[in-house]
């Protein structure tokens, strides 16, 4: 968009229509009014393609990460966050996984017709204000309306540029016996949220979902542990997920000790009225780290020190035995196997 | 995905479920034995993030291009292509209308719940194809489950990074007076196969979608006319929607002539049995490019000597008079207004 096309803007109506998604004026309005009225603080303008110039970006790294996810949460908006938050988070924490430097997000909306402006508008300020908080920029995007019934209210997808730090080598398939694993903080609060959201239990909860951009977390865990060998987000199928799939990429066992598991005793209590485990339940701001065990106490001491990591802990060591397999140590002092589930517990969840 | 799952793949069932969507194991059956299959052909295999040498970005070109599309086309198969076939080439042709040579899409999938996976395996398959035949990978994906009536069938995102070659200043906003306005073939054809698959006209008609990858042709026309101002696939809105941004953005007028619209007589038949207008059907394998006076010929010869320009033709000139105006020279001497509409005259086009 360019000035020129600036003073034509209308009054937007107060729902979206199917002409909102026709390539024509009524979508120049609605971008124009909501996405770009919302995204243009950031460093770029949204354009319908986006430029970097790449020997800025091999100034900070050599190698591009590139990585997508659509968000389909139901409800839209939760205590904690909303799918803007989320879909700004998620995509920012992915590439953070693989030890980069996030750069950009582009959004793509799918959006209902009928749904009101003041949604997309909401939205789209929680999307600006977090991407702007986190430093990366909303650089491009589209739209697409619809017809009523075809889809639920919005989906977003987000997909994020960014640049690995020269030396880093961090991967699902890394961990070797003797290796710690960390996480960062309280586990299932982004499930338990979202949960409770929903209204239809009639529990009363004041949990809150951890949705987090972990850029800046990841950047002072690699600084103090830059041996670390595997990290990802614990978000559909949680702690429990990341795990069996690290112990089957890598080959190795997992031993983790449930008196570790750091999980805040409302949401403690919250699994044990419906039957859930916290382990499985999703995270939006939570990280698992592996990190080799002379690197261990440094990592820690790093997560702590950083305000998204205060409640980081040491859940578990990775062993030789039971390759494939994670085992948790019981309070009671048996064990049990920590299985992959088949599908999440909660659908739509992010 | 790496090789030690591989082993563990079941037997998909014949619909998808939402525990399809929810990060187990039946999430990694699903794009194991559905996109991993489909997609591994490709030059590189499908991560959670992909990784490109910025070293090796730097020797095709100057800046990193990126762009997004959402793709809702109803229905999903029609002649000429489907909702895979559109998602791949739509969006390597938004990085190739910036002058960029695409490298690699990210691909994100909202499946509902029931969709047969056959039709998963059918889209997947051709997306894999179209992107195999145009050299540029699906590198990197997600993949979400909504329940049944949460969204029509399937809804694909993809996103594409490119590399702009060096020298190379396109852009909406940079038409002049004297430039003279190309196309690469007939106008239309997307448009009304969409309409005419839909069915519910009880139109039989031969009319074939023209999606197609533009940016082998757009190699050889930036090669003829390196001087060229602008370029954009004429989708959504088509070609009227195109030359309305353009004259608004650059501030000048468009004359067109009626006699040059290369249309096929089967889409000019369409039209006016339903009232519609060529220059506004949405088209998923034509680029408008404007080119400097000097540099026009040589554009038009080298459109023209490629498969995909064989049809290619002048259609107008960039004027200074009426600037913000597209006007068309009808056939019988007269002339028009080609106004922007509100919004396509067909929903969910693409």
């Amino acid at each position: 968009m360019n000035p020129h096309v600036r003073h034509l803007r209308r009054t937007l109506p107060a729902t979206v229509t199917l002409a909102h998604g026709g390539g024509g004026s009524a979508m120049r309005d609605l971008i124009e009014g909501v996405f770009i009225a919302a995204f243009t603080d950031s460093d770029a303008p949204l354009e319908d393609q986006a430029c970097f110039d790449l020997a800025a970006l091999a100034a900070v790294g050599d190698r591009l990460a590139f990585t997508t996810d659509s968000f389909v949460v139901d409800p839209l908006f939760f205590p904690g966050g909303d799918i803007g938050t989320l879909a700004v988070c998620g995509t920012i924490n992915d590439i953070a996984m693989g030890g980069a430097h996030p750069v950009a997000l582009s959004c793509a909306m799918i959006v209902e017709e009928g749904l009101p402006v003041e949604i997309l508008r909401r939205v789209a300020a929680s999307m600006a204000e977090t991407a702007r908080a986190a430093g990366v920029p909303i650089v491009t995007g589209d739209t697409k309306v619809v017809a009523r019934g075809a889809c639920d209210k919005l989906f977003v997808t987000t997909t994020g540029i960014g640049v690995v730090r020269a030396g880093a080598h961090i991967g699902i398939g890394r961990a070797r016996p003797g290796d710690i694993v960390l996480v960062n903080g309280l586990l299932g609060d982004h499930g338990a949220a979202i949960l409770s959201a929903r209204g239809d239990l009639a529990l009363d909860s004041a949990i809150e979902s951890d949705c987090a951009p972990l850029h800046g977390l990841v950047g002072v865990l690699l600084d103090a542990a830059p041996g670390t060998r595997s990290l990802r987000d614990a978000t559909r199928g949680g702690v429990a997920a990341v795990l069996n799939e690290l112990a089957e990429a890598s080959g190795v066992g997992v031993r983790l000790r449930e008196l570790d598991l750091p999980v805040r005793p409302e949401v403690v209590g919250f699994c044990e009225i419906l039957g859930l485990d916290p382990l499985y339940l999703a995270n939006e701001g939570k990280l698992v780290a592996v990190v080799p065990p002379e690197e261990a106490e440094a990592a820690l001491a790093a997560l702590r020190a950083h305000p998204l990591g205060r409640e980081a802990r040491a859940i578990g060591r990775i062993v030789e035995t039971r390759p494939g397999r994670v085992v948790m140590e019981t309070r009671f002092g048996g064990e049990r196997i920590v299985d992959m589930l088949v599908g999440d517990q909660l659908p739509r969840i992010c």
